[in-house]
């Protein structure tokens, strides 16, 4: 077959492999499939991203950038079949390859949405609300998060080429910075073929992403304290590039070795439900992507009379598992990347075997290419092992150890000193309860399934753009994705402390207390284009009778005691006598500030954090301020208007606020 | 005068200093005033914490932890007469001691406040909301937070020994960590006189705060990846320590040097508010505590044709401030904390004269102690200068330079590497926007003020417990306060996946889809504390009527065409025709849930997150869910109840859906 030269992307141009290339292996025939690499100019690439691609990025809004996500993935997805093809190569098998592929444009289609969704149309993200740091409001603070002006290098393992590339792409380019990928050189062919087809769509900026096919060179030594460096692989590896750009100030973020565990809860013993479901997880994380996951399961924790049990089942599933070529329909497993890699995982589960036993391995593997059969261990003193809690064998590879009860449990979970994940197969809520409080601190996931969940639960291994991926002390220290929490690493967090009117112009939102600007007409009649931030309608006053109060009771069927009954109510701690409803004082509202033709407003689709700050009694008279606070475009011809509304009393106290929305044509 | 032995608490007993024991000189009189130091044995120290302090403070909900913190403040706030006296031998004036102490209990009061209110009445912290990880919802997703299970050394600077300790001590002790606190050992008499009046409170749990009066000896060695340390500090000290606990997996947050700097504004020439502004601000933070502020001014960044008006106005204010002894009432500037801090302090004024002219200093100062009158330089180049933007002297020394256009001082700004606060001095909104974007990604805290907000403004150098306070780059990248941000570094957030039963027994908080309790008695009859989290009522259904929607709209004046008009109604893109008014959904809702009579329900304070889902045509038949969401006890007598409320329509379908919020008896 042709040697894939597996090509650079480098400040605009596609560099051929040079001087130094790497022949790379195909993971089940062991033929030389692709070879990669060669000299770069790293100054150059990364004065391309920060001169091109920082301000194009930073001159799209947040809402600009998840669209142009968005089309990406849906541009990548249609292109799909050349990557699936690709693949085999790496020794996946077609679901191993739905996981990165699939998995990989499906995150950055969450990550799209979710930009979309939580955060404003605009330059600046909020990081909580407005805190009041003066008594009369003229001085306030609000944390704002902006995009870091350097680059991002993101330097990627070689299991899941394409979600590990698209997991980090996505929130470092939602945040508004450039990207370098480089990808794991041992399958960084299929990353390259994804790359191209990138900036064959056009739909990136100029700069915004680059490649590294084969050794990242001096890439590293360049960067400063707005700079991101993302690493996924091994500990020895992140140590030695964190060790580098200490003093650089650069961020470092990292996943890697991790000693995940899942449990088996007390009351999962055989016969329930969870009990097989354990069993069927556990067999999928050794097999899936032939054990080659951040997240596989190391370590089974189980109870210590469950142990032979689980032992059993498992064996019986392992041995059942077809290994072999995964282009072949029927293979369940596939290959390791590489016989190197193979050697390694060998070379780990012997030190394992030290502390515990094998109990389950098989030679019947294809000689070709990187095979190996999964290997399960049984750990009897877990407590005075080392190695098992601290030796990632990548591969198929576990060790399954008893506890005796469920504070040993913890102990065991915890000796990882720090992982990405933890499953716990429970059907008790005080097991998961206890679990949770007494393990958390050591995991970045905690994944709890049960007879309940199970139909739809996502698999101890997969990580979801949703959630937090990473983990403390082993794990790396680092964390990704979580939706917008993955795109703050890529930006800075500032206290801003300004007047009301400052606030507003940086965030885009008004403030209360920043200018009101007197509408030209009644903001009702005025589209969403032509309304501004900050306009504003006070409404005539209108006086709560008695009879309001009488005649909105009787109607609603709310007759609650404090706006019927006058002693009860006074003998409330809240209430001097009889008050008019929290509701009636909506609805009033409502019926004061509503301009009822037919005109821009299409609907009122929900209000916020409404407070009821003081209450009106009979005879009080209400005004409603009602002022523009914030404006995004959510469709072709309409978008949401968030509106500030303050309802006053007739000696101009407030007595309730909340932030109204509605759906404005353009 | 008698020589204070300066004490440590360790593992529960008082140490007085020993081998190895070092003298302290009084700032302003040169006399020994103290000694401190001697062997400690920090994996004694540390057990204790950790078996002792940690499971104390863990076994308290986050709002027992606030009440102990308000007891504590309270308690030093009656003390703090003590603390004054001590601190003139710090050099500080009386002005100074009050930042210090006062500002110290101060921040202490606001976590405490802040936890009450920010935090729930529980062990578990939650991180954002329900993630919908699944079609039927039986398996979702949510972020907690829970403490660490070590200890949190805390290395404070010397220049606010009891602000330092107790910034770091609240957010610590709110998360559920015990605490370490190492003083500098100059200013650490101070700081060890407060922990004394701690231990004497009562108030602390045994093991959750201890004190290393001297040397840390090999605190550090003992550190793992459920530790933290918290630095304040130079940045060459933060870097050695950084580099002895790397790869032990411990946190490490730093807060070191910092070139801050302070813009004004194109606007804000001579003849403005801005401009005086601009020069009481740079005055202020040139001399209070001497210039010993992690926050003070080192730059100046005016606009070049301003230069002279603004080096003149500093020289005038400078040259009137009054230097020396601080138990002098007149006295407005005080002493550094040592000669040392004095010889350092000139060192690198020397280096940064080389790139700029020194335009005022004195020499009129007293001769004991440390005094030192104030530097001002002027740098006629800034673009070619590199000492004054990396090199901090820690004292009253700052450099004018002048910017050519808004960009130029952006870039000035930047040159810092990273910085814990810029001030912006200016009345134009556009320019704040400006700097807010160009700068924001390099300093930590944002400080913009002009004649609208220098009333009530909190000043430059004044980190809020309210904000973040720390910077990227050579500021050392951490943060500490900023509310509950602060206390996060003291916990580990993880990503839980689980059916909503498993979620509602770890969080405290009941989540859709979790089993429903059937109340025995309507909910609105039973106490705040027989009230089970899930306890669920199921209203009868109410059908709408267009008389009803009729009858509202006349009686609301809310006669909006969705409601009154068919056609009008049809043709927008969210309703099939004359749809129910929001409010007349949510007040009918109330008559059906609402118990009318006296009993534990006390008012309805608010909702939160209202969303219309679906619209209610005439003939419709609405009915309500109303679940037990949470619950926090507020007073002695009552407390607040969060329902979760669900409206549905006569096909099951969710209409609308919103927390309600009412405040219950016990």
């Amino acid at each position: 077959m042709t040697v894939q030269q597996v090509q650079s992307f480098a400040a605009g141009q596609w560099i051929v492999p040079g001087a130094g290339a790497r022949p790379i292996r195909s993971a089940i025939t062991g033929e030389v499939i692709a070879e990669a690499g060669g000299p770069l100019d790293p100054a150059a690439m990364i004065a391309f991203a920060t001169e091109k691609g920082g301000p194009a990025l930073r001159a799209m809004t947040f809402h600009d950038r998840a669209k142009m996500l968005k089309a990406l993935a849906l541009y990548l997805r249609e292109r799909r079949q050349p990557l699936y093809d690709l693949s085999f190569h790496t020794g996946g098998t077609m679901a191993d390859h739905r996981t990165d592929v699939d998995g990989g444009i499906g995150t950055m289609l969450v990550i799209a949405s979710k930009g979309r969704r939580e955060m404003p149309e605009g330059h600046v993200y909020l990081d909580g609300g407005v805190e009041q740091l003066s008594r009369n409001g003229t001085f306030l603070g609000q944390h704002i998060c902006t995009p870091l002006q350097g680059v991002a290098i993101h330097i990627n393992a070689f299991n899941f080429p394409i979600w590990g590339m698209l997991e980090k792409l996505a929130p470092t380019l939602l945040a508004g910075m450039p990207a370098i990928v480089k990808p794991a050189t041992t399958s960084g062919y299929v990353a390259a073929r994804a790359v191209e087809m990138m900036m064959d769509s056009g739909l990136l900026p100029e700069g915004a992403v680059q490649l590294v096919s084969g050794s990242a060179g001096g890439l590293l030594d360049h960067l400063g304290m707005q700079d991101v460096i993302s690493f996924t692989g091994s500990a020895a590896t992140a140590d030695m590039l964190r060790g580098g750009v200490m003093g650089q100030g650069a961020r470092f973020l990292a996943e890697q070795d991790s000693l995940n565990a899942s449990i088996l809860g007390p009351d999962a013993l055989p016969g329930t439900p969870e009990f097989d479901l354990f069993i069927r997880e556990a067999t999928a994380e050794m097999t899936a992507k032939a054990g080659q996951k951040c997240t596989a399961i190391r370590r089974m924790i189980v109870p210590q009379d469950a142990t032979e049990a689980v032992l059993d089942a498992l064996k019986t599933n392992l041995a059942a598992i077809t290994i072999g070529d995964p282009r072949e329909k029927t293979t369940q497993m596939g290959a390791l990347i590489s016989t190197d890699q193979r050697d390694d995982v060998l070379a780990k589960a012997a030190l394992i075997g030290a502390e515990a036993e094998c109990v389950y391995s098989a030679d019947a593997v294809p000689e070709d290419g990187a095979f190996m059969a999964p290997m399960l261990f049984h750990c009897a003193d877990p407590d005075a092992a080392q190695t098992i809690h601290k030796t990632e064998a990548f591969g198929p590879v576990a060790t399954v150890m008893g506890y005796r009860d469920l504070p040993h449990a913890i102990t065991l979970a915890n000796r990882g000193e720090g992982s990405l994940v933890t499953s716990l197969i429970t059907h008790d809520t005080g097991v998961a309860r206890d679990v949770a409080l007494g393990i958390g601190s050591y995991h970045g996931r905690l994944y709890i399934n049960d007879r309940t969940s199970m139909a739809e639960a996502t698999g101890h291994g997969s990580p979801l753009p949703h959630m937090v991926h990473g983990g403390p002390g082993r794990a790396g220290g680092g964390e990704e994705l979580g939706g917008i929490r993955g795109v703050m690493h890529y930006m800075q967090r500032t206290a801003v402390q300004a007047s009301p009117d400052m606030l507003t112009a940086i965030t885009g939102q008004w403030v209360p207390g920043a200018a009101e600007q007197t509408a030209p007409a009644h903001p009702f009649t005025r589209s969403f284009t032509d309304l501004q931030i900050g306009e504003t309608l006070i409404t005539d006053p209108r006086t709560v009778t008695l009879d309001d109060i009488e005649h909105f009771a009787t109607f609603t069927g709310d007759t609650f005691y404090a706006h019927m009954d006058d002693a009860a109510a006074a003998a409330n701690p809240f209430f001097p006598g009889r008050v008019a409803h929290g509701y009636l004082l909506l609805s009033f509202a409502a019926g004061l500030f509503v301009e009822p033709n037919v005109g821009p407003v299409l609907a009122n689709t929900g209000l916020n954090t409404l407070r009821f700050q003081k209450p009106v009694s009979p005879g009080d008279a209400i005004h409603v301020r009602l002022t523009v606070r914030r404006k995004t475009r959510r469709t072709d011809t309409y978008g949401e208007v968030r509106w500030h509304v303050t309802l006053f009393n007739q000696d101009s106290d407030q007595v309730a606020e909340y932030e109204l929305l509605t759906m404005n044509a353009y």
